[in-house]
């Protein structure tokens, strides 16, 4: 019989959301960063929920306030990726009977440290048991906020975009996967003064959420490897594939170039800006996007 | 070492949550059915989170489908409970690898089925593979609305206001729990015509459920066992333990007593209405409540 780990989550989650019949204030359901829902000229709400389990997203001997810290900030980051920012957040925490209580409230202060730092609030959630053995899961869910004209959707890039990423890529498994800083500020100030046509934030690695984003825009793309910011010590390989990079990913027109360089540099002096690729026409018998620039 | 299984998730929460700051617009956070942002003065957000995990809330042989209604109405529920309705829901599924893809479509059908009937939206989520062995978990967090001259808290209740409950209660573990219908039209027509003093939906049963209720209202209460509406074949006791009614139980002030169960009677011919009981003084030095009549 199939089974769900015969089939990739993108496709499990395209079947299953294929007939999805969604009411007219949905402006964004399935399909980009968060959800968009449409409240009135000032305002958009939006939606996203992310979860960690033990052992695939953290190991058992990871400290549970840096495990905290990264479940909130995973979806605090998801808000940036649109241009908005997080406003409240839900916690539902399943836990086998011999969780320390300590580990939890440790867990917890994680949590707080994110809404401390990004100004929203933790409004409720629940704990839940499982049996003995299984893995811990720490599942977040909240709302953000974003004014309307300041909305980022992975899904306006066009031909001859040039595409940027913030940051340094690749090596996130060193450490960065838990003590990442969703770039909210960042995601706030290009929408306001450069409107990226499309962004999204780097969870699974260049490789696999460029092609997403190009696929969103009905676009093609091509990669300068060389330019690819390197974290420490890490090779081009690793900085497309790694993941868990939390950087804004997003494109604009040519023409912003220089302006938006200028001014980045100027304004978010320790955080790189690299424009690493930019994109193409789709071409249709192209399964792999624009990789031919990849071996450069 | 102090472990989670030696904490009542009251008292946990309480511990976790004791220190939690909150922006402003936050009106009601940790300790209500949902939490309530304030948005404009037609709406406010209502949002919750509730899971179900397997063997402790369903089991593994039950119909998927059934499991996916549970699911979803359980947050249906609460915003009901609040004089709301249900907007958008987002659906987390954490499944260990050998789970047949099929099950997951019929549970996606469940969700479908609870979305179309109240009119909501499914917006996003995720999937997530856990261990080999562990429980499946289905974690459904969603927005509601209500006109803020509707919205109903668990805190307004005051002494000598009567207690009602909506339907029956008791027996759910022979199939109700997966099955019940959220109410969601009897919330908001009550909210809007009667404005109850406290609210919320009987999920952990009445014996449980109304100490907090009264206990937000700062209040004692007192039950007429004899007249609890009993659930087939059902005993007094069933119905105060056996939980998972996700009916309604609110509170009004005495006077109107004789309008409310004459329009209730011509406005919901199949829905039983049942005053069982009444807010009383709070007794500083009674732990349980009213429990005095209960062998009455």
């Amino acid at each position: 019989m199939d089974q769900v780990c015969h089939t990739s989550e993108d496709q499990l989650i395209k079947k299953l959301t294929a007939d999805l019949v969604t009411m007219p204030e949905i402006l964004t359901g399935v399909g980009d960063d968060c959800a968009v829902i449409e409240k009135d000229e000032h305002h958009h709400t939006l939606l996203k929920t992310d979860t960690i389990v033990e052992f695939i997203h953290f190991t058992p001997q990871e400290d549970p306030e840096r495990v905290g810290w990264k479940a909130a900030a995973r979806v605090v980051s998801d808000f940036a990726a649109m241009g908005g920012e997080p406003e409240a957040l839900m916690v539902t925490i399943i836990l086998p009977p011999d969780t320390p209580t300590d580990w939890v409230v440790k867990l917890y202060n994680g949590l707080k440290a994110v809404a401390r730092k990004f100004r929203c609030s933790i409004v409720g959630g629940e704990t839940s048991s499982t049996l003995l053995g299984s893995p811990k899961v720490i599942s977040i869910s909240g709302t953000g906020s974003v004014e309307p004209h300041n909305l980022i959707l992975r899904s306006g890039g066009r031909a001859t975009d040039l595409i940027y990423v913030t940051g340094t890529l690749g090596g996130s498994i060193r450490g960065k996967h838990l003590d990442f800083t969703p770039r909210v500020t960042e995601g706030q100030w290009l929408a306001k003064h450069f409107k990226p046509t499309s962004m999204m934030d780097i969870s699974d690695g260049v490789a696999k959420d460029l092609p997403r984003l190009a696929a969103s825009s009905k676009c093609g793309f091509e990669i300068y490897s060389s330019k690819l910011p390197l974290h420490h010590n890490c090779t081009p390989e690793e900085a497309l594939t790694d993941g868990e990079d939390y950087e804004l990913i997003f494109s604009i027109p040519e023409e912003c170039k220089d302006e938006l360089e200028i001014r980045w540099a100027k304004k978010f002096k320790d955080l790189k800006l690299t424009n690493i690729g930019k994109f193409t026409e789709k071409e249709q018998d192209s399964l792999t996007g624009g990789w031919d620039h990849f071996q450069d």
